[in-house]
């Protein structure tokens, strides 16, 4: 346990309860639930491990992240009939993982050595959209962060705050703050249907 | 043809004439028979050569592998208006790719020199069900690997297979019994309509 | 400005334009345009990058990618209104994105010092036909490469033209006479609806 981070193990749940989430949508069995809920967690980590060209992704070498994921899965299972807005406990879920993932891979650039900040955020971007966008794939669906643009821009708005706060208060202070800012930016856009661009769809202009 | 072992090339042929059958499936024309045959067969070691970290995959290296592929989507170009049961032969020889790349998998794992069960049966999973995984997704299906509980489960049992079997009688037996007890396994299983978990589908409940 | 070639500029900004218009196709918002046309033109070269092994790929440490990518979404979004033909057009910056980044991919293998002409063709073509394909798969399509034969043949037969002028004339002219080559090849057999091996649909025989 001492390798995995509190913010990857909130990130890990969140993906795993939304990819979980998804297989009941796509109406497949416990068997399907559970290794969505694995692909989504891990399709994280394994996007993260490859961007800093790590020689083993982390959830090959521990199983800690397949276990934690079938936890997860379990705890959808059991507790699922009880949902009442499936769609929206779905999207919840992924702005959670959103905003961990987003905020490890700032991390990750940092520690290694990017100075420039569009590196950083493209890092952090990638690592926190990379399980959802794996996820959808897989699901058949048009990937969520083509569809919603608060979604990437809470992870982009979360990488530049994480840039800010490490410079002026380092490290731990800075993961969370920029977990809590992706989460919160994600989850305000979504509950008061914020939208930026959506002036009208251009197909109907 | 030396640098090709037998079991490789058994999960080329089987996996070109798996992706060859989806195409057809697919109704796509001799030209998509091919790529598919090509992609098919080439996905499982591709996913085999970026988990080892290989500078280069070994499918971009020698062209004996489209080579054969391609004769294989030849032979089912000529021999698949004899078939009846196409979706059942498709799954016939996909269990064979699947039984070969897992045995692969789980060697490169041991040469490669992991120790811990958990890696080897992973990079043994990863690599047997990649190929199937690009194919569908390719086609726009849920991959395979999503919905059929005993295919992942018959690749976890063939790489534990093979890492007692290693123990006991060395490499050369430990990837043949792999490659015989997971296509087997696939077989029994998908002849008899075996599901572990179905007990009922999660949303009827 | 100085570390992108023309050559890859103007592939940027056809896979950019390609892009754009599969989203206004899918009837996605501004932000999708933006996202789709990022997301396709950036993926030709993360191929590359993959399959040269490079530590980071170069549009995650140069943002002119991006920017280069959201002017020319930002052009189609302006103008798309005057496509009479939407698909033909997608077709015609498809071709274009196709033909350059068969160049770069060609010259990159030569630069790497690969001798073999399979190897210095299969990069060439996965790297052009790769941000066509990470495109349609995020769009839910069949990707293009696997429907039209003359689309991987344009590939080929511009990669095989590059190792011949090369050896005759050297990198630069190589570089053009490949992406002219591919450009127009693809072009012509477009607009004359050939087809090598439709003899007819296999499943209508």
């Amino acid at each position: 346990m001492a390798f995995i981070s509190i913010v990857e193990m909130i990130g890990t749940v969140a993906f795993a309860m939304a990819g979980a989430l998804t297989a009941i949508e796509k109406d497949l069995d416990y068997y399907g639930i559970g290794i969505f809920a694995i692909t989504t967690s891990v399709g994280g980590g394994i996007v993260r491990d490859l961007l800093i060209d790590r020689p083993l992704p982390a959830s090959l070498e521990n199983p800690l992240y397949a276990l934690i994921s079938l936890l997860s899965a379990g705890f959808v299972i059991l507790f699922y009939t009880h949902i009442t807005k499936l769609s929206r406990m779905l999207q919840f879920f992924d702005a959670i993982g959103l905003g961990a993932f987003t905020a490890i891979g700032a991390e990750v650039a940092v520690q290694m050595g990017f100075q420039q900040w569009y590196v950083v955020v493209t890092l952090a971007v990638l690592t926190g959209t990379g399980g959802g966008l794996i996820r959808d794939v897989f699901a058949r669906e048009i990937p969520y962060v083509f569809r919603k643009e608060v979604y990437a821009l809470a992870s982009i708005l979360g990488a530049i705050l994480y840039i800010f706060v490490y410079q002026l208060a380092g490290s731990q202070i800075a993961l969370y703050s920029c977990f809590l800012a992706t989460v919160l930016i994600r989850i305000y856009c979504m509950e008061n249907d914020v939208h930026l661009l959506r002036v009208g769809k251009v197909n109907l202009e």
